[in-house]
């Protein structure tokens, strides 16, 4: 029973580095109150099968495992001194408020830190050219932030100078940085890290990782999933009241993921009325007998009415390939699959001279602006709360993550190894096709 | 005090013609029980200022009235002999269930009515050609479907042969037919009911105006419309969202509104996050001093992030003349005014250097397609409860509609005279200018 | 066609003072621009049928009707000199923040007020013996408070010395003040008028009426009233939900209206699964063969479970006469039929040695606190900008009203005459057995 | 790193006993196509800490795992004539129509089988006696259902003899029993299993755990906790909005949670309103110096408003012992601590001369008796394909469970063993004092 969605074998996984880096050796007392200090030799095994473990012990393999996450009794940086920013970089996604709001509340009531900044627009608001004040970061500023879709402190795409930015937390005498954003902005908070490292200065690069995609590598989910899964519902809903509405009427709804098909997934599981849901993971040919067009058509004449789920990253081999484009956050940008299905549909069906009603939906912002869902809200708490417990130990070059219900410490370099991916023999996809059955017109 | 939004002044309403059409002079008792009957001399004055209506009396013309809608003493066709149809045409609107469900419950409990048919895909049902079977509604059938959007019954576009449909009609024995859509379907059913006259069947036509955009002249509003507005809000929501979370962040929001800026304007009020709301009735030009771009530009100087809500049917202006389409309904189609903006406004900045981040959000299948909201939804019974009565006492060419709180039988060729539209001097639109303050960076 | 609900025959309210009082004559020019401002000649007849007027004027009997609202070209108040204060008295109403913005904006940006306070809690805040500050109001303070339920102000039930809350309002040099709350409030405005002209204070005070159960005489709806509809609508799904997961599962619902059933009638006719609805205007008698529980048991034995909605003031003709109490505010307090319902019911089926099981619902504070809907939001502002400008044009002792689609100015005196109840014989009650058809078991 | 809120030492687990019992040996080839099957010796560590594991390897102990959940390879039942009931059971969870829904998709769909019966009303519709006719189900039967709230089998508590429902269910020759339910309806689901097994009837009973307030031990999570947290958020504000709207006013909103303060804790922490959060794992007393009533004086001393969540089994200690009563299920009953609150917080600040107003909320029936959220819609789809995947290979008294983020099947003895408790400890009851910050006013 190995972790699902696992990219690489158990015995590579094995010789990969588990261990969180530290700005300097914890040495003050905490004086957190009631709480069960968390030891660094308190690990969670990467993988859930004992057998597998006993065999790596038995060849002399390490047992792969991530530390645990949780308030330390040692610290290293002073409350009484410490200075800390935040950054929100990339798309918006549900829980930047209550990942900013907890992390606030949890510096500054547990720990006792009061210099809190809000950097504007990611990490844009280093780079002084760009003249972006810092905000000032209180409890009462936060207080009902987390009702709010979006980040009160902006954000923003693409890289910037990472000298001048380590320039200006220098200059700012900022000892703690928090970076929320996705793959692009944890390997830009590594490069941070390395130019501090250079420069021996005493800050701490703590990352939460935020991907509403649930893409990233060693981690069980990532904030604003669940909630965009979600919201995502009703609004396939309307595609079928649409689809319904119409003689041979589609609906086609384009969802979020870019790389992996997760969105798309959950929400063809949890609105049953999908026919057929197509992901980045498992390419497809439009025309032939195996074809999507063929097998809609058989769908069409079979019950006059359809719903089609597809993630944005969905048909890149549809495509034309060369001269690629690559957004500011070095993203390779996919050639949009909403447009070309719903044409590509309308031709096939008007080539053959039967009617077709297709109607395109394309919600992307509207899912991901919105304020998070109750647990993703507590969720987003907890990791902000860990996120705290490792920076004022003098962690760094790290991010929070979770692993089979725990909270852990992953490093970045790791993190951002590579994207999990939909596995087509994990349960997850086989529930897919059992509940939108497109296996029977449909190859995949 | 006139009626806000009419089209056409006092003295030229009174020279219309009010009356409604008659299938046969009705000679049945009704069997309804603990109801008050409605008297056709019972009328609803178009104009609420007594000091009008006097002036009327005494110019000799006549005070323009609506016949009240309710149920009649005498009824026209025998419940246990009539058999019913019921047609929704064009687009989807929140409510057409509500409204199916309420024909077939009350021409089934109160009046005992049971041979009732719900007409597949609007008119092209009643072309044989098209081979669709009409469905069978009894109270079991639409005991749930007002929880759901869309239609049971599907709907389409497009004209279909009048001979043919009348012909079908006659065939099947229909003596009621219910046509339940907007301006180009209620022409349709003027056309059919010209037809039906000529041919001397006896055959009623009622119907029961749909229009999501609330653009009926001779009707204070229109089912689905409120639901529209509000289903609106949380989108325009995200959109501030999204304007917030990047620098020079602009929320795009197109919405419904071919010819009335109604939904735009109601949306706009109900959020009160808008910075320009752009309506059909007020051209205006992108470039220049009093130009859209440049009221952008200065917003965004100021404030960094703005919201434009945007009818689909605004700055047709902006479009080359010529060439028009039409759609299947004979509606003229609008060039799309959202990427025309999206492309405009991006371009403008870039030409100046400027950052600009705009995110269109063109949420009008989500918007229209979920179920009606609570009051909709008791409207929508109230309307199919009068399009009864109207039916059994054997009016025919009418639509139901209200007015001043009351509901009202209008003629057909009336309640499709013309449009309705936002007066700029109305209230509404002044409360519009209130929220927005476009005014102030912006000449309208 | 005589106004629904009409409390009073028209000949009576022919007779009924329809004027507005003055606080002096209003002088200054009003800055306004783009309005259409409305003259004092405008008005809205009280009765649509115009048959019905004209048969009044010949009969040498004044027509009834409203003085239109609307801003007036002439003001009494000096917008640089004026200081205003705003009270919300009461229980809480979904729209109560709304009105407060819109009061405060329309004051600030169309006119030009920028001494506005907020009284705490209600009337309490206008005695200094509670030692309550008012809050300075600005439309920063007020941006967000629509998106909240509840009062930014605070509310309460009670009566104060009217001499001291005008000595209050005199030391505090207020010249408008706006009273948003119930009958009960109204009557505190009404008697605070009073006083004022006794010591001839330059003082307006203007209401905007509030009952969430749209029981005010003279009014088409009361703002509120259509959200707590739309939001009991969830909560009798989950009863009809429980109702079905027992064997003779009753889900008992109480619903607001202490003296009038709209509340309980529209939610019924919104959710079509409620069996029994039980108002305040028709007492009925639990057992027997016309009884409710009979009713309820012939329903359950053939169904096996029951939604029943009931309004908190029905059934009091069942609880033993004496002893009344009244509530702060002089409401008679009625008995709670809640509980009674729930005992009554399950005794009646356990001595008959049949299964029962009643779950009880009690949601009112849930229906109530929430933030209004996108049109109750809407009809909120345009209430509170014609109260200003009322209140700037020196008007007094009146109300916002609206009839027959119109805004108008009510005397408070009028207002306050009587509640508005649900005719027997009205569409609404019709609907509703439509709907319930409880009369099949149940004589009411 | 321990499982957080485990009940016993790990070396007490370690004796206990995992293992899956089965009806027989199987032995038909499965046909499922494109899945992984999942082998007997697949299993999920219990402890997720290896150094754990490790010492009790060392010390010759055994390591606690469960049998990992899946598809066998080789199947007991054959499905052209298995017969399969299913049975809900005790109170309503958001989930139980996507369970249902679920187990006869996957039967039908991906097994073949189409025997499949709808126990009423839980086992009272396996007493003869009660006369209660079993469902037919097919997948066009549970189309739908998963869009209401509710058991569309319906459901009830308390005993029936055992022998009875075996009999039955050997007299309809069924082969598979599942048993969606909680403690009560498991222990009965093991006592029915043990009368099979005395009678050697080839009968699978299998459980999918149900307890809306999430204490079944050795389970990460029950399904509709999510969705029963996510429904509360939005009372917990209007509980604010209330506590706000009046002077000292107390919002006191009582969540479930017999045992145990999981719903009470977690929406707690969703909303950040709240200041007080009692829980049953947390005795408290009422006056004095460390009291609740002292603690909310001094709350609202400072702010004039508190909100109060309360679980339903939090402070029993409150009651005189004596006389306890139990419900149909066995559950003991206990008293009602709402009102006890609400009496106690009102006579206490009556007696000081303070003005005070409670405002009470139980909102346990609207919470539970939705439709699931789209998480625990998914959920529910898992648990029930793997219930299935169990009963076809032949396992019995077991119950689907989860653990880590896998899915596994756990003897029903040992779900059964103890509830699941929130350790006061534990970093969830940590973060809810630091978003109550009770621990200011209050001990707890």
């Amino acid at each position: 029973m190995l972790p699902q969605n696992m990219s690489l074998p158990l015995d590579e996984i094995s010789k990969l580095d588990f261990s969180i880096k530290r700005v300097g050796t914890p040495t003050l007392e905490s004086h957190l109150k009631d709480v069960i200090f968390v030891d660094d030799s308190e690990t969670i095994s990467y993988c859930a099968d004992n057998a597998e473990n006993e065999r790596l012990i038995k060849e002399g393999k390490k047992v792969p495992a991530f530390l645990a996450a949780g308030p330390r009794k040692q610290l290293y940086f002073d409350a009484a001194w410490v200075r800390v920013a935040i950054a929100t970089c990339g798309g918006l996604c549900p829980g930047l408020n209550d990942v900013i709001k907890s992390l606030v509340n949890t510096l500054y009531y547990s720990y006792g830190v009061d210099n809190i900044y809000g950097i504007q627009y990611g990490y844009s608001g280093l780079n002084p050219k760009n003249g972006l004040k810092p905000l000032i970061l209180t409890p009462d500023v936060v207080d009902d932030i987390h009702t709010k879709g979006g980040s009160i402190l902006g954000s923003s795409r693409g890289e910037q100078s990472v000298e001048e930015m380590v320039r200006t937390l220098d200059r700012l005498s900022i000892n703690i940085l928090f970076t929320i954003g996705g793959d692009g902005t944890q390997k830009g908070a590594h490069a941070i890290h390395q130019e501090i490292e250079k420069r021996k200065l005493p800050i701490s690069v703590i990352g939460i990782p935020k991907t509403i995609d649930n893409d990233l590598n060693f981690m069980d989910k990532t904030f604003g999933f669940e909630t965009a899964v979600q919201n995502a519902a009703p609004i396939i809903q309307c595609a079928h009241n649409e689809a319904k509405g119409s003689l041979n009427g589609v609906g086609l709804v384009k969802l979020m993921g870019r790389d992996s098909g997760f969105i798309a997934a959950y929400a063809s599981l949890a609105s049953s009325v999908v026919n057929f849901c197509l992901i980045p993971e498992l390419d497809f040919i439009l025309g032939g007998e195996h074809g999507f067009l063929t097998a809609l058509e058989r769908r069409l004449d079979r019950k006059h009415h359809a719903v089609v789920v597809v993630a944005e990253g969905a048909g890149q081999n549809l495509f034309e390939s060369g001269n690629d484009v690559h957004d500011k956050s070095g993203n390779k940008l996919h050639k949009d699959i909403g447009p070309l299905l719903k044409d590509a549909i309308t031709n096939y069906f008007k080539e053959r001279g039967k009617e077709i009603n297709v109607k395109y939906f394309d919600p992307s912002y509207n899912i991901r602006s919105t304020e998070a869902n109750a647990m993703d809200s507590i969720f987003c708490s907890h990791l902000a709360q860990h996120a705290v417990h490792a920076a004022m130990a003098g962690m760094t070059d790290a991010v929070v993550g979770n692993w089979q219900g725990y909270f852990t410490y992953v490093p970045i370099p790791l993190a951002t190894l590579a994207r999990r991916k939909i596995d087509p023999c994990s349960q997850l996809w086989q529930s897919v096709l059992l509940g939108t059955r497109q296996y029977m017109d449909f190859g995949i």
